[in-house]
């Protein structure tokens, strides 16, 4: 189930950036499960990783990593390898020193990255077993694959590609992600790979990842459960003709701004496949205080159970939007600033429902199967948007059953 | 459905308070849905409000009532009279003065409360239509009769009465409650009162009440939402033989524990009877720095969809209470410090899984029907315990149904 359509765009090669595919039998032998990608030699690699306190092993040793140059990532789905401990931090590091023995590369040139069941030991037997077979199979010509590769729950591959023009050169950016579930990201989601063909330095590269995860993948909830694994790698393998991006140069805006649309675009893949959605909910705040502000509102709503089971039941039960604005802990709150609307649609005014407002209009928006939802605070200038999803049975039996 | 056993207790009468109750057909014609309280002459009150920054219309008027030894309380079920605007206040005001009326009081002393569905116009003709109905039916013997009628989403009607003996004297104590779906209580639940004959000036009492509220009904969690209705009344009746209960007596902390008691069993009758609750969830965390950081990490795990889930499907899925402690917000946590328990078998030890856990241990505990998560953090002396109940798809269908 998944909220509109959803086709894997036909992703050009990036010149540089090769991945590799195989099936190690993690968690079922039915897929590909296991991801190698390899950079150009000159390559840069930015990447932020999940808030969560607990942050899993391979997190760990990819940020220790990350000042090194690295040149190849080894993703597997399956595992987590979150919640293991002493052994999980070991079984991380071998897996880096297994695929650098097989490249012929330093371990500490390899960024690890796990997604699936928490808490499980990680089959390493079974997975340096299948890195010879992935190394084989690398290619420029793999995104598909490589989505593939790293899903879970996720109902379909989610790429999102897009060429700008610098200099008259062409410079590519494709990016891949998974994720349904345990989504609401802390600095990156679970798991997003983007590259690019673009020549510019790491620290660079780095703020401008940073900048847009900042207002994409941190801008999306599905449960408000921030996971122990998440990641977003951002690799330029400078084989591109077009001139080295630099920070005072007029191109930088222009680059900056199509990663920001890659990882927008990403994100709310995301949410169109979260876990039993049925419906994509922009929660638009504006008028805010400061931008801190519009984001805890717009969180708050996006989180309530019981705005999501209304929208779920396509139900304008708009008592329950009014009630989490006003649990959401804005302090001097005043209800006859606060306008809400459902799409065009006005529901509250002056402190009560709108007097034009009609059970028709509400029903009508709210049986499309994306829908708005915008506070007016009336307090200020700032907006954010977040993006969420219903909260159906299938959320329920898919994380009832989800180790069964 | 509901968690364990709920039986309406046999609650005796407390000299001094009459309740009395009829059917408006706010919602339906089948139930009492009004409920009238009436106080002797020399009793005092004492209430706490939701902290939702949109109250509904009742709570303001009774929050202004307060300070004027209010004698009655006038409680509709079906319709919850927030998010109506200036029309809501209106309509609030106006019941207040119909009841008045009727028995011959000022309209400030009574405190009207009203909890259902919230955008709605409140029926008022069909209110004080009702009134001479109830005020007719007022006796000191109704305590289960108006338990019914405060009741909405309820599955069973809340009850506990509790006996102290003090100076030789016998005082009682009664509370009733409602309440299943929007409930993460803020200052009160959505809706308690409870009455004693003791006498015992408005000051104490407000500060015994709330001091009670802080330790049963915050504690507790459905779904996250807090209610905008939410309101806790504490009346003593001054018809007690026992002397009064002062600040400095030896009879204070004696009344104060009975008080919390009922609370904490009254809060505990709304956790059981949450909507679609299968399971009755202790969340204990021990060893946190402040009350605060303990409070913040047990509703971080009691208000995650994922771990309420997997309690759903009896899933010992213990790395989802790991990723939700994680993912809480408290700086500095070590994870290597923090053991997790799942009533008396521990999960987690060392950063990881125990060395001792098994799947089967794990799976005997979940099996059962009322379950304590301890999480230890090993930073402090700190310990809070809050209650929750799981996420099924009666949650769901009920939310997803409740205006239709």
């Amino acid at each position: 189930m998944a909220v509109g359509q959803c086709d894997f765009p036909a992703m050009p090669d990036i010149t540089g950036i090769r991945l590799g595919t195989a099936c190690a039998g993690i968690k079922q032998t039915v897929k590909d499960d296991i991801l190698v990608i390899a950079m150009a030699e000159h390559a840069t690699c930015a990447a932020v990783f999940t808030q969560n306190a607990f942050c899993a092993a391979p997190v760990h040793v990819a940020k220790a990593n990350l000042p090194h140059a690295p040149r190849w990532l080894l993703v597997n789905s399956g595992n987590a390898n979150a919640g293991t401990g002493e052994q999980g931090m070991q079984d991380a590091l071998l897996s880096c020193a297994e695929l650098a023995a097989v490249v012929g590369a330093d371990a500490n040139q390899v960024l690890p990255f796990s997604t699936g069941v928490i808490g499980m030991p990680l089959p390493i037997k079974k997975i340096t077993t299948a890195l010879p077979d992935a190394v084989k199979n690398l290619s420029e010509a793999n995104w598909d694959k490589a989505a593939r590769a790293i899903m879970t729950t996720d109902t379909f591959p989610k790429g999102v590609t897009k060429v700008i023009t610098i200099a008259g050169q062409r410079i590519t950016i494709n990016g891949i992600a998974k994720g349904a579930g345990m989504i609401q990201p802390n600095m990156a989601t679970l798991l997003s790979f983007i590259a690019t063909d673009a020549k510019i330095s790491q620290s660079l590269l780095q703020n401008c990842l940073a900048q847009a995860v900042e207002q994409s993948f941190n801008r999306i909830t599905v449960d408000g459960d921030t996971s122990t694994n998440d990641a977003c790698v951002l690799m330029a393998s400078d084989c591109s003709a077009a001139p080295e991006i630099t920070e005072d140069s007029e191109h930088y805006p222009v680059f900056a701004d199509a990663v920001m649309t890659v990882c927008k675009q990403l994100a709310e893949t995301i949410i169109r496949d979260g876990e039993g959605a049925t419906k994509l909910m922009r929660i638009v705040v504006k008028e805010a205080l400061t931008d801190e502000e519009a984001v805890r509102v717009a969180k708050t709503i996006a989180h309530s159970p019981l705005v999501k089971t209304a929208f779920f039941a396509s139900d304008p039960n708009w008592g329950r939007i009014l009630a989490a604005v006003g649990r959401s802990g804005v302090e001097n709150m005043v209800l006859e600033d606060v306008r809400i609307y459902l799409d065009d649609v006005c529901i509250v005014r002056n402190g009560g429902r709108d007097l034009d407002y009609t059970e028709e209009a509400g029903q009508q928006v709210m049986n499309n199967e994306e829908i708005s939802v915008t506070v007016i605070l009336g307090r200020g200038n700032a907006s954010q948007e977040v993006l969420t999803c219903d909260f159906s049975y299938d959320y329920v039996k898919i994380n009832a059953e989800y180790r069964t």
